[in-house]
């Protein structure tokens, strides 16, 4: 029997759990395969795929959904599920939620017809993600950087949602924060924020006195030549995904403190970012 | 004699002086015509129209550069000067800044090949200027509020860029607030901003226990049926150019406080306002 | 018939005005005296002394409660209302609370058995009025200032309750703020909270660079010596009671822009500054 | 040969380390006895204690000074220090400095004549360690608490130093922030602040819908009566001295997450530390 206002779950990581109890904590029924070495309270069924099929209406897939194209993202299971025709099939008429989905459509030309949505691509799950972001990295820094950040003097490169996040919450907790952009616009933002602007390309031209430097640029923002005006004792942490944007060979000979921190809310707020994809399902739901 | 890095100010009120002296300040060569009844520093130089057209390469018209379609926007200036023909033509071969140039292009048709620009079309001024108008607002509300914001409840209505700007300002005194918006982006920025995310349309749903209420949006957001959901002694502050958001004979019926404040930058900060158009003009000269 | 749970209130401003009002709102019987040319609604009784000395067991007299000594404060009163003998022995048998309250137990010997008590000196009542002060004192800062108080640099004199208050605030809302102190634990609380520290007894002694100066300090902090160091342009707010901290004329004839702004909250917060009273009231009664 | 300006560090921990470093890069000449196992730049000499004593006018001991009341404090030391009437001899007309000096003094008659003096009873030095352990308090919750801080609900039990200092930071980070405290001075400074202030004795009187909990008060303010009152998931960060303010039993039954987080400056921001005592020490000295 199918059930109204019920969500089956698939694969994942704590997020997805998470994700699952929040579900279930609104009054939802909620199904969950493929998080079998996670806990998960009564209110979550562990259920088999059949099952989740015939009874749920809407499928909640993972972020990622797949990693190697052809399995379903699931690493706390010990059953595999193929991404194949057979899977397509059986997500017909389903409605089908998931992060980063481009590999799943690749994988069968049944999702061209499927009502199968991205989550990730939606601005305000980039937004709040962006906020547990700079949370962690403001932890990071704390607890790496020997000094106080408190007065302490910060650079955040990169005026994006995480850089514009970071930089509300350092100059928040006391720190004096300068900003570097490119757009004029950002910059006007960066100051009446009452924080410090510089240019990006300006980085490095002269000695940059920082005791902590957060990248959130995708691009070599600290080569050799910038990461060489930084003054000793400063901790650099690049927030921008692989390769990220500091050479950090450089760094290490120049005895530079680096923290490469990735995929951060996963990490270490996979509540929070349970909630951020329930709440972003939720709005696209109703949309 | 042409004089590089010379400036010909035309017209406008206390800001086009500040931006004068602003310019002056900066080591620059500046001739003004027009400001007759405001006082000037001796760096700047009072000027006929004609020694300016001699000498300046950059002309800089007020803001807005008129009112009435026909002349120069000169409250100060006990002369006027027609925009015509003749004047566009004594533009031609010049660097011509303005802010709302609209109504300027369509006085003569040599301002096809003329280099005009208009700053206020630019975001950065506008982000500038929502700092200001932000921070104008408060000083109204502590003013006309009878209570204290420390604490106090504040609603802002909109979030745009004055709206984003109010609301970090009164966040950071102190104030609880709540944002209203529509877009799940905004929302979500709202939120990790410490502030409260409502949907513009669900105001007046339920009660509103607000002490003060500031409208950024140019829309009637506050009916009658809104404002009469507002607590006793709520004080109403309404941003939004005319005919603003407010149903303002509505509110004095229910003896609810209101304030139309426009054009706060002119009024209450001419030197930051100065400062905000010489800075964008800067941007502008380089790009 | 005494009336539990009744409140008489005599003379006093707007504060004492609304002090009456938001007792009525707690739902307690609140009769007036002395306050015939405010407005009041109809849950405060309007009523004469010896109806209010046969109905009510506290009552609450002005902030302060009398300018010459002799008569009781009441500015929006047609009435005088002596303070000797009699009055004194009115009150007796009854809780008497006031606001510097010294002058009036000067006037009868009978004050030295009644029970009557001084908010102003309680220190909850110091600290929420310098909330306040700070609030209005901003709010005179951003009207007076031509310039921006976001990301301007402004200097607070002075460490009180004041100087917390308002430091706090300043940098809430973006501004560079750095505080003079003379003790080392201030020094650290102020770099703590993200200003600069300086020592009140140096400044002067090199160019200080603010935008706005703030002082709070009753004593001649800003004599002629330190005034000239101020950059032009620079405004000058005084907080401290009169004759303040600020060589006035000297600051006149250096062409310094100053403010001499005194009992704020009374001014600016009536409301506001009622609330205060009343807590203080509650919580001494509660003791 | 006596060495003006030169300091000598005996025994201590990383912020003996850091302390000495600071003091070098100040233009100190340094000496450091008992750090063997921790990293010194070339301007820090490891010396004897006899060169030490025959060179320094100014000596610092480590905080603590002594743990068992005979050695000195020297985790990072291969050798021994007794402290007995030698080395209190050896410590005659210098100037000593050091952190919770009481088991040494009772070491030896000696000390009653000798200049020495506790950094740790400075209240500036408590300031600032208030500071860093704010600091280090919320890099413990960003890890530890699987929400987010941005928007949470945050009680910090107490408004001591710590309890101030954290309200701060937690605030500036965008989260909503009760305080409890008992004094209404302090009810009136949480509420300027733009906190919620609830009196500790009424804490566990209705449900707490707190996300994280911070207690500063070394008293049992969360026996199981309280903690019983937590919300599902809260997490409790305990920063009072042992034996801490939180029944830990009583949390591990009711399946509510606590850590125990005691002398974080030390063990968090060694560099920060030092710096801490290097201030306060340069202020005793000026004194």
């Amino acid at each position: 029997m199918m059930d109204i206002n019920s969500f089956g779950i698939l694969g994942g990581d704590k997020r997805q759990a998470a994700l699952a109890e929040s579900l279930a904590a609104d009054g939802c029924t909620v199904y969950a395969w493929g998080l079998d070495r996670l806990p998960l309270s009564e209110d979550v069924r562990r259920s088999r795929l059949e099952e989740i099929v015939s009874r749920c209406m809407t499928i909640i897939l993972p972020l990622p959904v797949t990693v190697d194209g052809k399995t379903l993202n699931a690493p706390y299971s010990g059953e595999t599920l193929a991404l194949d025709d057979s899977f397509a099939g059986l997500m017909q008429h389903k409605e089908v939620y998931g992060g980063r989905m481009a590999k799943l459509f690749a994988t069968s030309s049944l999702w061209d017809t499927a009502e199968a949505y991205d989550y990730y691509t939606r601005e305000e799950f980039a937004v709040r993600n962006a906020g547990v972001t700079a949370e962690a990295a403001v932890a990071i820094a704390v607890r790496e950087y020997e000094g106080s950040l408190i007065g302490g003097r910060c650079l955040v490169a990169g005026y994006g949602r995480i850089g514009r996040a970071l930089a509300s919450l350092l100059r928040g907790m006391g720190a004096q924060v300068t900003v570097s952009a490119r757009r004029p616009r950002d910059m006007a933002w960066i100051e009446i924020s009452g924080c410090r602007a510089v240019q990006t390309e300006k980085l490095g031209e002269g000695e940059e006195p920082y005791d902590v430097v957060f990248n959130t640029i995708p691009a070599l923002v600290f080569p050799k030549r910038v990461l060489s005006r930084l003054k000793p004792g400063c901790l650099v942490i690049d927030l921008a995904s692989a390769p990220g944007g500091v050479d950090f060979a450089a760094a290490e000979k120049l005895g530079i403190r680096t923290v490469h921190a990735l995929s951060l809310p996963g990490k270490v707020s996979p509540r929070a970012a349970g909630e951020i994809i329930k709440q972003t399902i939720y709005n696209m739901m109703e949309e």
